[in-house]
């Protein structure tokens, strides 16, 4: 029998071959026995327990999700810990055990009401649904013990199949025992999409219900470059997905077709991060997301902590450059030890340098005194400092200030600690619009696609129905790189982007055209950014730049790119 | 004896004399009597009396509000709704009635427990002690009936006199009986200035203890030109107070001392601020906020209410241009006919042209229908209909499409429908980065600075925490308007302002200079601005923006323009 093809949405640009395994927490549960033969007392005494473990999964799979993803992914096992205890909920399968049946069935009834009336909702109530599917196929998995595929535990080299994976599902996935994962619903921006390229998890979404022809057992090949997976592979096919995943990875810099070097880095939050980093040969890290250190504990890391994390990242990288960014914490995330106030619009609130300089002067001033002697005491590498939401140039003299002064006191103490490179985040309008104003006091620019995108485009990035018009390729989004990237030509300032657009290696040679010099992004995209940097022509670059700066459209300027 | 003199914030340009009434709502209840000589069951009865009543004003003032200023003023009476029928203040009150105090004193105990928690707590959570505490105040003065003065029922020419007004309490003021008031506490952006300027009352706030040794009784000029209030003035001072709020009124356009012509124009919610508007001559309106016609109601307004509503805005200003903001309606206002998502972002959601060109299409269509006849049916004045929250070209393009069909649709209903002057409400700093291509495609711009600062700074105007960086004067801000009259010029696109800005003589030349042509703001600040434009050089206004252009900070754009 020949090999099979189907073909969704690629989200990691890896591949990966292995063993078909069916993953179905939705499937059907056996006919309950009649209720006379249901024993009530140990049914509820099931139930309890089973609440009480996936408690203690959800506790430990949050912690996980925090330290690997982000706690932005893993806030969602908060609502899911609130489902779990959401007395509603418990009496309605305490009832329908009393009334006969068993712990599983009454959990699989009482969900079905509540996901009903969420399903039937926009927007976010709607994703309330998904959560309490969650909570379900959990309580379910527990209750029945056995009957269904383990996600944590599942033989290495499995190729995960699902009708969809939730943020549970994928939270317990190891990428050493996954060869990768397909499922039939999802979209490049769904959880599972994001988890895998945080994970490097070969991955393929949206395929549609033609991938249940695939059977457990069968051999597959998740190919996340073409969006393509191909059942019982032929020999060659095989091969080349098991070889694909590491063939082009670049060690030294890279340069364009005619000689111009562009720093390809990767983005991290913790130093877990640093050496898959290195190994996807990231010249070094162009955004060190500092508050992952911050996040998800009961006080704030001290200064002796954060030195090693900042020593670390500049000794993984002895010939590259490590770029700090200082604490960006706002209403959006909860971080318990911070006073953090409860906003309308967070994304418009009290965020990033506004706090530095304001409620957390505190932290910080110890954070800059841990960066500048992790500078201090390593003799290779080098740091860079970077400020984020900045809006106005106020902030930067008043944050060079309390820099200067930790300098100082560090200098009083006997510690040779020097000014480091220092820039801004361009990722408000308002940094654009004074980038000419800025560049005379900072070192560089890193622009920040994700929030600039937003800002321009009074578009939420995480709200659905305005997805669209957030987008990075509007040309209004161009406009505003192009601005800061003109006010920095002739200076000695250097502008890179460390926004998602610097990760998607069909973008680059437009922003190489749009004068960016540094590239940073989620390190499984490092390999193919590289590649694509020494094919551009930088003439060609700028004449592609200039057409999409005068595009009318978000439409055109996709035209001119692909 | 002599005049005193106590000074404060201006709030209103306008000036007003009267009689010193102060209003005490916090004044301390007597002693209560003797627990066994309260009738518990009646106490009880009367609370519960008290709070129907005040349910039945808080839903007429809500109303009132809505349609006197506005649908967000309004909001805050359904918070006060809710904490009336809060069943942990209702079970305090009744605990308390039953240990023996008398209703009034109940009230007061448990409200100030409830206040105390959230008077402790920052920004949104604190301002829920002022809900208390207003409608702690409802129920006090309906509960010791007539022993406390009624603000709704003020002899005419009483100057109020108070620690703070709340929303409430200004909500029951009536402008033809209040001659003005004057407060302790309150800045320029609080809610009582806010109300002040949109019913046009002469107020000073923020005066300080000082105010204390006013007497009731007195009489009083409170000057919101100068920011003073004066205690038993001269008769020069009170003949000249009650004499120059309508001293300088100027009916005819005015042009700068050089002749260029500026259009002074009023923002306008619902008709009957038509005739307000004509009297304090506004050359049109700038900004027609429609959706104040379909907020607070069951169902939105047919075309026949839209229509008639648009054409006695058009004959009010039978020389004049009304300027219509189609529908701006978003997560963040209330509208119960209408599907609105909720959003962590509301001011980044789905918002103005985004529904109209989506959820709402059907209102846009009928709206556009109710215009265009308007506009056919008068032989007067003239229509141009503007945008609201455009990001894209497509979205002008799309929206224009639509009143194309219109147009052709009521041609073929036998209406001589014409394309009417067609533009977009510049408040996203997309618009401004893309209005070179914008240009092209519309009749005029119409500058929203509320907006605008918020987007450009990533800052929202609501949030106290971040106010100060969200302000206009920011550079940036004033950047991303010169984008867009420099985008302008030499095209026939004209460029107004419709923000906040707008309003403020101090900023005319500024704006003057940055080329704006037409100015619009509340009806109160007409007569003020209109006399600034008459002093006005162009050749200097030009110099002052280039030197603001070219401004590092928001405080060296002050030091500029005062």
């Amino acid at each position: 029998m020949s090999e099979r093809r189907l073909t969704g949405i690629d989200v990691t640009p890896l591949a990966g071959v292995g063993t078909a395994v069916w993953y179905r927490p939705d499937a059907d549960l056996p006919e309950p026995p009649a209720p006379e033969d249901v024993d009530t007392a140990s049914e509820q005494a099931a139930f309890e327990d089973a609440v009480a473990e996936a408690e203690a999964e959800l506790d430990a799979e949050r912690e996980r999700t925090a330290e690997r993803v982000g706690e932005d992914e893993a806030a969602v096992f908060d609502a899911h810990i609130q489902f779990l205890n959401d007395p509603q909920i418990a009496d309605g399968v305490a009832e329908r055990i009393e009334d006969g049946l068993p712990a599983a069935h009454a959990v699989q009834e009482t969900f079905a009401s509540f996901i009903d009336q969420f399903a039937g909702m926009e927007g976010k109530m709607a994703e309330r649904a998904d959560d309490l599917r969650d909570v379900r196929d959990r309580l379910l998995r527990l209750l029945t013990d056995g009957e269904r595929v383990d996600l944590s535990a599942l033989p290495e080299g499995s190729i995960v199949l699902a009708e969809r994976l939730t943020p549970s599902d994928t939270a317990q996935l190891d990428p050493d025992r996954v060869a990768g994962f397909a499922t039939i619903t999802g979209g490049r921006t769904s959880h599972a999409a994001i988890f895998a390229r945080s994970l490097a998890i070969p991955a393929v979404v949206g395929i549609g219900e033609a991938l249940e022809d695939v059977a457990d057992g069968e051999t597959v090949v998740v190919d996340g470059n073409t969006g393509e997976v191909v059942v019982d592979p032929d020999e060659d096919t095989a091969a080349a997905a098991s070889e694909s995943t590491e063939a082009d990875v670049r060690e030294e810099a890279v340069e364009t077709a005619d000689g111009r070097e562009i720093e390809v880095a990767a983005n991290i939050g913790t130093p877990a991060e640093l050496a898959p980093a290195a190994e996807r040969g990231a010249d070094g890290v162009g955004l060190f997301r500092t508050e992952f250190l911050f996040l998800d504990r009961d006080d704030a890391p001290d200064e002796e902590e954060q030195y090693e994390a900042y020593t670390e990242a500049i000794e993984t990288f002895p010939d590259g450059r490590v770029v700090v960014r200082t604490l960006d914490i706002g209403g959006d995330k909860p971080v318990p030890y911070l006073d953090l106030p409860d906003e309308e619009n967070p994304f418009l609130g009290e965020r990033g340098i506004r706090r530095s300089l304001g409620p957390d002067a505190g932290l910080f001033e110890t954070q800059l005194r841990a960066l500048l002697r992790a500078d201090a005491d390593t003799d290779v590498g080098s740091l860079a400092i970077m400020l984020p939401l900045v809006t106005t140039v106020e902030e930067v003299v008043a944050a060079e200030t309390v820099m200067d002064r930790v300098i100082g006191d560090l200098k009083r103490d006997g510690i040779d600690a020097e000014r480091p490179e220092f820039g801004v985040m361009i990722e408000t309008p308002a940094t654009a619009f004074m980038a000419d104003e800025l560049v005379r006091r900072v070192d560089f620019f890193s622009i920040g696609t994700n929030d600039l995108a937003q800002y321009v485009m009074a578009a939420e990035r995480g709200n659905d129905a305005v997805a669209d018009l957030g987008d990075f390729r509007q040309p209004a989004v161009l406009r505003a790189i192009d601005a800061t990237t003109s006010a920095a030509e002739g200076t000695d300032v250097w502008v890179g982007m460390c926004g998602e657009m610097a990760g998607d290696p069909e973008l680059t040679e437009l922003l190489v055209g749009l004068g960016l010099t540094e590239l940073s992004m989620s390190a499984v995209t490092v390999p193919a950014v590289k590649a694509r940097v020494t094919e551009i022509d930088t003439d060609a670059a700028s004449a592609l730049a200039e057409r999409a700066l005068n595009a009318a459209s978000k439409d055109e300027v996709i035209e001119l790119i692909t």
